[in-house]
C-alpha cells in the first residue's frame, strides 16, 4: 500500500472511527483526516484535496449518496463508501455514482485495507478506460477537422491523400505548431473565404 | 434482483455451500447450480452457460487467479470471487483480469446478495464503457477508410469533400450496402489499378 496518499474519513460513530483510524495507522497510512459529519464533507474535500476517501453511513438515501459522489468528486478519486442497508436501486446508483468501492455491512477492522485496496484499483482501470475512450473521441473529433483540412488541399492542389496529409504535417512542423491545429486553421479560411 | 438468471457457484466447504443457497434461494434465485471443485469451473461453464458466477477460495495464487477470470469469462459476464486472504498486488491483479467483485474475508449470508448486485452494476458500467470505447475504436477506423475513399474521389473528379461523401453514401443505399464496404472496395480497388 503506498504509504503517502493522504486519506479522508467520515464517520459518525467514535469508535468505528477509533478502529478505523488503527486500521489505517497499522496498514503503513501516515495521513489520515477523520470527520464525523457528511456535512462537513464538501468543505474537508475542498481544504485537503484528499487522494482518497473512505465514508460510512448507516443508510443513507438516494439523494444523499448521489450529493456525496458529487462533491467527493468520486469519479476522479476512489471513494469507498460503507453502508448497513441498501437495495438494488441504491446499489444500482452507487456504482452509476462512480463509487470505486460500495460494502454493505462489512465495515470490520481486517476488512478496511482490502477494500480500500480493492477501490484503488478499480478506480485505475476506470480511469485509464476513462482516458482511452476520451483519447479516441478526441482523435475522432480531431480527424473530422483533419479530413476537410485534407479534402480542401487534395481538390485545390489536384494532390493526393497522402501528399495532402504530408503537406498539413510540414508546415505545422515549420510552424511548430500541431498538424489539428494548423487543419482548423485551414477549415476556417476556407470557410472565410467561400 | 432479475430472478431468471442462472448462477454458477463454486464452494468446497459444504456448510458453506447450503448457506449460500440458502441466500440465493431467499434472494429469489431459482437456478443455482454448485460444483465443489475449482477444477470442474471449465466444464461447468461451458455446459450451463451461467449468467453469474460466484466463486469461494479459501487462498487462491496469483496463477489461479487469473486462470479462473479467463476460463470464467470474467469480462463476459459478472464473476464474484471471495478470498480468505490477499495481498495488494493479488487484488491488482483480480480486478485487472475483470472480475466483477473481489471480496475478501466477506462471506456471509446477509451479504451475499449486496456483492452479487454489485457485482452486477458494476459489470453493466464496464460493458457499457468497453462497448463505448470499441465503438469508437470502429468508427476510427471505418473513418480511415472512408476518408482514403473521398480522397481518391475528390481528386478525381474534382469535387467537394461533401460532394464525395454523398456520391459513397449514394451509391451504398443504391446497393444496399454500407458506406464504409463501398469506401472499402474502392480503396481496394484504387491500389490494384495504380
Amino acid at each position: 500500500m503506498q504509504t503517502d496518499l493522504t486519506i479522508l474519513v467520515v464517520e459518525r460513530d467514535k469508535t468505528k472511527a477509533h478502529e478505523i483510524v488503527d486500521a489505517l495507522l497499522d496498514g503503513g497510512w501516515g495521513d489520515v483526516t477523520v470527520i464525523s459529519s457528511p456535512d462537513a464533507i464538501e468543505g474537508a474535500v475542498k481544504q485537503r484535496d484528499p487522494d482518497i476517501i473512505l465514508i460510512d453511513l448507516a443508510d443513507p438515501d438516494r439523494d444523499t449518496l448521489e450529493h456525496l459522489s458529487l462533491v467527493t468528486n468520486a469519479r476522479n478519486r476512489p471513494v469507498a463508501m460503507f453502508v448497513d442497508h441498501t437495495d438494488e436501486q441504491m446499489t444500482q446508483a452507487a456504482i452509476s455514482a462512480g463509487l470505486s468501492a460500495y460494502v454493505v455491512n462489512g465495515l470490520q477492522k481486517d476488512r478496511i485495507k482490502p477494500v480500500l485496496e480493492t477501490a484503488i484499483a478499480r478506480f485505475r482501470m476506470f480511469a485509464k478506460m476513462q482516458s482511452e475512450l476520451d483519447a479516441a473521441k478526441q482523435a475522432l473529433s480531431d480527424r473530422k477537422v483533419i479530413d476537410r483540412a485534407k479534402g480542401l488541399l487534395i481538390r485545390a492542389r489536384n494532390i493526393s491523400e497522402e501528399e495532402a496529409y504530408t503537406l498539413l504535417r510540414k508546415t505545422a512542423m515549420g510552424q511548430g505548431r500541431k498538424v489539428i491545429d494548423v487543419a482548423t486553421a485551414l477549415v476556417t479560411a476556407a470557410e472565410l473565404l467561400q
